[in-house]
């Protein structure tokens, strides 16, 4: 449960467009770039993160590659939190940890700077979307092999056709899996 | 000419790390994850952006995939000013214009929403590193396609070597770019 207000969903709903047939036929895409155009549905986004991250007590900020980052990043600043990308593999300059997950066909793998998170930290995933949850799940691995621990997953809206939550809930291990709005 | 100070300089280049033979041997890449990490090294970076956004009249922030997205989120909301992403072929679900441009072997091509930008709009470029220019020089190409006009660049880093400064300047058109440090 958030305290994110009735008007405030309303607001980043309102700039949340409907793309049909992309990626590909019978998919609509749930596109968040007119929010991100809006500087005051922007800020009210960034806010609302914000306050989840520092009232979870979160000491550190993942952000997704790519779209995690337009979020992740400005929730950082405004919270006073150090940020911390998770990237495609390859992408990390420095010593990583890698994990792969499965994606509808094949799989994926996303990396950490292994020497970015210590152990008493207290680690925040924060995406734009939780659709299957795959990417969020392997996060969470890789927070719990860096030795940190999981203070939570908050995104801004929740796929939930797509039940993402219930594979994010064993890596979540009680930490609080927060989503602005359900669709 | 910028405002910030050379304490500021001292700050961000002290947590841009130095990571030899990435992405190919001979090359020493700028990590500006450490950066990142240190809430408030980023937000000296974010508002010494911000500041330069504001001085130079933008009214949109262009952000380019992926690091580009890390910086430019943060600093369109702390100036309060509309975020556009410039994405990769492929990823953005509504109607784009693309440009191509070329890399060292090979090309590559980026896009963004048509409709993100209007005529009155003057637009400033961020993006964490110029290197060579060919991903700037493309962006600024859009931006003029679309009908805009371009308020600047805006680098936390210029690798002078590289002189992607003197491949912008036809794209700037007088216009300013503005890198917090050059090495």
């Amino acid at each position: 449960m958030t305290s994110t207000t009735e008007s405030i969903r309303e607001l980043l709903l309102s700039r949340i467009r409907d793309v049909a047939d992309y990626p590909k036929p019978g998919v609509m895409f749930k596109d968040i770039t007119p929010l991100l155009a809006d500087p005051v549905a922007f800020t009210a986004l960034t806010d609302a993160l914000a306050e989840l991250c520092v009232r979870h007590g979160a000491t550190k900020i993942v952000g997704l590659e790519a779209r995690g980052f337009i979020l992740a990043a400005p929730v950082a600043v405004r919270a006073g939190i150090g940020f911390i990308p998770v990237r495609k593999a390859g992408k990390l300059p420095g010593a990583t940890l890698s994990q792969s997950y499965e994606l509808e066909y094949g799989s994926a793998e996303i990396e950490i700077h292994a020497e970015d998170l210590d152990a008493g930290d207290r680690v925040m995933v924060i995406d734009d979307v939780l659709a299957t949850g795959g990417t969020a799940e392997a996060s969470l691995e890789l927070i719990r092999r860096a030795g940190a621990q999981v203070a939570g997953v908050a995104v801004l809206m929740e796929l939930g056709f797509l039940a993402g939550r219930d594979r994010l809930e064993p890596g979540l291990a009680g930490a609080p899996l927060e989503a602005l709005i359900t669709v």
